[in-house]
């Protein structure tokens, strides 16, 4: 069924543009309804503006009360007529009541092998370790933060001189894919939580692959499970 | 410059086996001086039999105090002309005396990609955490559990199905080929530790590649740094 897309985030916004981009091209059974952010002036708003999607900005610096400034976004989720959030880049916990509202239906995408190094300097935190191997994780948001079920997981490695400005676009280059992907899923209604882990469906056309592995400029990389085109 | 090895285990020791193909083959510049279990029984001394390898067995059940335990072990180390430790499924915590003793010289190998899921259940934890993508990990070995500074890891895809028994011997595939490999540039003393990051110096022949990735008949992997023949 089609996806009615909310989207929250707090800075540059490429992965919202790659969902876009994804609903564009026919890949991704979607529609983008609003684009909100805590933070005024945040350059995905530019974005969405351009692809004309609505946007709702509530700058979270004015608001103490997280519970007040999650009903207020609920209630522009609600009136935009979405039915799925799409975190990307929030830099903002959520409540465990706008949580609760939206049950089995807010993604999210950190940029890292979760649960390895989750909160906000995932990918920084991976560099300062010194693992060999980073990427990015889907997954359904549940109360405490970078901690649901994993829908997807991308990796890359890491080479010692790696800094986070080096490591970052490997890893975004890809999340560009493996975001609409898990999105399509969601749509498809093939992903089934049990316990913590979640089931993917099989496709009409299962192609039989354990992952999807490739190499682009940016270097190798593999996803698990294995994509469907994206 | 030589290797001169120790190896420690509890179990089964097929990576033991593994790096003592490699030094067979001609691969890993090392001898394996002496097996090391703290389990009278433990089929890894039979396999070290076999292979003519001095073994050493001292039942952690009959020795109360860790210090005193681990000071039997570094004199059986000493006696054997060992200088470095491998420690291959070995489940118990080493002193900080021990530690002390061989420091920079201790490698393990933990069937994650830490710091996800360290532990004595780590493949069991990856399960049930739902991760898609888990692996193992070489890591210089610190005072605490699982924490040392990471020299190479492997990622291999996990899927829905999967339990501890049908993830492991994928992840153990490869183990039998990245820990020699870690060995092998230890011998080449090109590894050096900066921080908590590992950096590998340039072989003579640097084959330029960010990662070696394949195909086997148990799925695809990713091994990072690149192997160099292993």
């Amino acid at each position: 069924m089609t996806l009615q897309i909310a989207a929250l985030a707090s800075g540059v916004g490429s992965n919202v543009a790659a969902v876009i981009k994804s609903i564009n091209e026919g890949m991704l059974d979607a529609r983008m309804r609003i684009v909100i952010s805590n933070r005024p002036g945040a350059p995905v708003l530019e974005k969405a503006a351009q692809a004309g999607i609505p946007v709702y900005v509530k700058d979270s610096a004015d608001c103490e009360n997280r519970e007040d400034y999650d009903r207020a976004l609920l209630a522009a989720i609600c009136d935009a007529g979405a039915d799925t959030v799409v975190l990307a880049g929030y830099m903002r916990m959520l409540s465990p009541m706008f949580v609760a509202a939206h049950r089995g239906r807010i993604l999210n995408i950190h940029p890292s092998l979760l649960p390895s190094f989750p909160g906000r300097m995932g990918t920084e935190d991976a560099i300062k370790y010194g693992v060999r191997l980073s990427g990015s994780t889907v997954h359904f948001v549940q109360e405490t933060m970078d901690s649901g079920p994993v829908i997807i997981q991308v990796v890359v490695p890491v080479h010692a001189q790696d800094t986070g400005e080096t490591l970052m676009p490997r890893i975004q280059a890809l999340e560009h894919r493996i975001y609409p992907q898990a999105l399509q899923w969601l749509a498809e209604d093939r992903l089934r939580v049990e316990g913590h882990r979640v089931n993917l469906l099989p496709a009409r056309k299962p192609n039989g692959s354990m992952a999807s592995f490739g190499q682009s400029p940016l270097g190798p990389w593999m996803v698990s499970p294995p994509l469907e085109g994206f």
